[in-house]
This record gives structure tokens, sequence and C-alpha cells, in this order.
């Protein structure tokens, strides 16, 4: 038996899906997770707005001993995606402890642009 | 009632607003701060220059349960901006907790660069 | 002597080896470890995937005193390296306390993009 | 009297400086330290490498209620600064708390490339 290991309960302020992309990498975001234990990991993932309320209890399962780089454009609720090329905000809440890190590549332009950072856990 | 959730108080060392841009992004940088609670958020921000005193005092709102992705450019006191072209420092204080990260864009060039990183948390 | 300094455990969720390269630098991620103490640290690297079981127990030393800035290309088990473009997560084990940062360069197109974070202690 | 904030230690495992640069902006890196402080702050830099002894006692003065962002290539000891094109890691004690983060620009190819990360502070 392999324990968890991290937070249950973590934030990434800076969400943005970017409109377009070029070259040879689409556009996209990672919610990058990682569940080290030997049982399957529960997420429940709320989006933020700045001018309209959130979309709540879009659920995600990390199988056990497993990563998954979740890309936000494949993220809705009842059918709608994450809008994109609007800002929001990421709440993650798992039934066990987690590690959270988030990554942006844009292709706006020709060339990529990368940014990543750890989520902010709650302990 | 939704819980505000993260610190009151956050530092961000690295601020520069770049001073040109070219392609179709405009150089920017956000301070994307959450406020999960059902209460809004005032912040009191404090810009530190290396040659000079700090700017105090500059307030932002965010309402309750929205992201709000702040544009360093669109802040600033008595109408003078934060200026451009010149390294500083940023203090936010908030009455309730929030979460802050930072992010910046810069299409200096032709193509764009991205940074990104959450602020630091006095616990 | 000098003392070990950071934790003995840490974490990267968001690996990634991208396939191409293009422009004077290769594309490549880097795992740098510092070790600050006056005995060598003993790294031991579990490497999770999205749809294979982990591979384990790669094994790292860090000279005493030293850094090592490790290219992920360079790790594997029985021959067998880390697989390109495909989405994994990082593990690490030390026996001493160590402080790690990961930083990836992609030119998957002609100009480079960067990003870099903190890994994940667990304290 | 304002109050020192943040903390005494930290460290940034991944230390770069650019061999080469490109366009309008230099490859640099910049150590971002911020001192909320009424009193100046002394800071104590050494720097590790994969194949030689540290360079120690680097010595840098951020003034009260200011901010520095120092250039790494800016340091140095009796004369000697810090080698170009070579992994090292950074060590950075201050005699009061600081808050410390970590940027680098990198215009090796024509377009820009830029990484940030707060420092990893002892507590």
């Amino acid at each position: 038996m392999y324990k968890a290991q991290g937070e249950k309960h973590w934030f990434i302020p800076d969400g943005y899906i970017p409109e377009t992309s070029s070259g040879s990498l689409p556009s996209h975001e990672s919610i990058c997770v990682l569940n080290t234990s030997s049982e399957e990991a529960l997420l429940r993932i709320t989006i933020f707005f700045e001018d309209r309320d959130p979309m709540t209890d879009i659920l995600v399962v990390i199988p056990a001993r497993r990563t998954k780089h979740v890309r936000t454009s494949s993220l809705g609720k009842n059918g709608v995606p994450i809008p994109i090329g609007v800002p929001y905000a990421i709440e993650l809440q798992s039934d066990i402890p987690v590690i959270v890190q988030y990554s942006r590549l844009d292709s706006t332009q020709a060339e990529n642009a990368l940014m990543s950072t750890l989520g902010y856990p709650i302990k």
C-alpha cells in the first residue's frame, strides 16, 4: 500500500485559455496532478470568474499511482466548457492528498511561451 | 456562506512593466487574486522601488466569489501610475484571506515570453 | 562541517521531455538539486506516468557542497530512459535534506521557451 | 518604524548566466530582494557549483524600504565574477528578514524566454 502525499485543497489564481494558436503546438493549459497512493483520487474542481458566478463540481478521477496532466479545455459542466480568452481561477479539492502544478503553453504568436507554478496548498 | 481561503499578506519581489510591445499582444503584468469568500476583499497595495520611497495605499476591491487579474499598469496613486521600465516590488494586504499569483507577458520582441509565480504569503 | 538544508522528499508533477528541438539549444529539462552539507546526498527518484506503472529506484548522487543540474534525459532504469513526448511526474527522496528546483527549456519552435518552479517539499 | 518581513535564509538551486544574447535585451538573471524594514539588510551570498568549491561571502546591501533586483553578472569575489555558461546554485543569508524571487531572461535566440520562481525559504 502506497501512501497519499501532498494536500487535499489547492488553488491556482491565474487561469487563462489562449484564444489562438500558431505553429506546431496548440496553446493550452494543464493542471498536472500526481496521486502517489494505492487508491484513486476524486477531484472536485471549481472555476471562478471576474464577472459571473463560479462553475462548480467539475469531477476528475486520478487513478492510483498515476499522474494526469488535465487539459483545462477538456473541463466543463453540463456540456459547457471553460470559456476561452477569459481570466479565471481554479480551486481543486481532492478526497485524498495529491500534488498540483499548473503550466501554460501560449503559441498565440509563431513561437511558444511557457509558464509554470505549483498550486497553492491549504494545509 | 463561503469561507475566505489563503492569507491576508503577500509579497512579489520582481515587478517590472516592460517599456515596449510588438506583435498582437501588449506587454503586461497581472496580479491575479482569488477571493473565495461570500464577502468582498479590500486590498491595500504598496509598491517598493530601488531609488525612491514607496507608493502606498493603492486600493483594489475583489468582489465576493470572484477572481480579478489586476493589470499593474492600471494601478497608481493620485493619478500617477507605476512607472514603466523600472524594477519594483509589490506588497499586498487584504482585510480577508485571498490567494495571489503574479504573471508577466513580455512582448518586447516579436514573440511572447511568459513567467509566473505564486506570491509569497506571510502566515 | 556544513549542515544539510531543505527537505528529504520532493515532488514535481509536470514532467515532459519535448520531442523536438530547433535552433542552437536542444530542448531539455533539468532537476536542479543543491546539497549544502559536508556529506554526499543519495537521491532515489520515481517517475510516474498516466498510463503505466512507475519507474522506481533511479539513483543519483549529489556530492558534498555541490549542486547538480540533472538532465532528465540522462535518467533511466536498466538501460531504459524516460520516454520522450510523454507527460510524467517526478518523486525525489534523498537520504539527507536538499533543495530542488525544476526547469524546462523548450526549443520545439525556432525560439526558446522557459519555465521553472521549486519542487513541492513534504515536511 | 517598519517591520522586516520574510525570512533570513533563502536558496535558488537553478542559477545559470546564458553565454549569448541577441535582439534588444541582453540575457541576464536577477535575484530580486525586497526589504520592507526601516533598517538596511546585509546579504551574504554563497555560489555553489557542480565541479568546484563554492564562492563564499559575496556581500550585497539592500537599503531600508527598498527593493533591489541584483544582476548576478554583477556579483563576484576578489574581482572574479560568477562564470557564464555554467550551472550553479545560490544561497542567500540576510541579517534581517527579506523576501527573495529569482528571474531569468534568456535571449540566446532572437526572441526572449523568461522564467521566475520564489526562492526557497528556510524557516
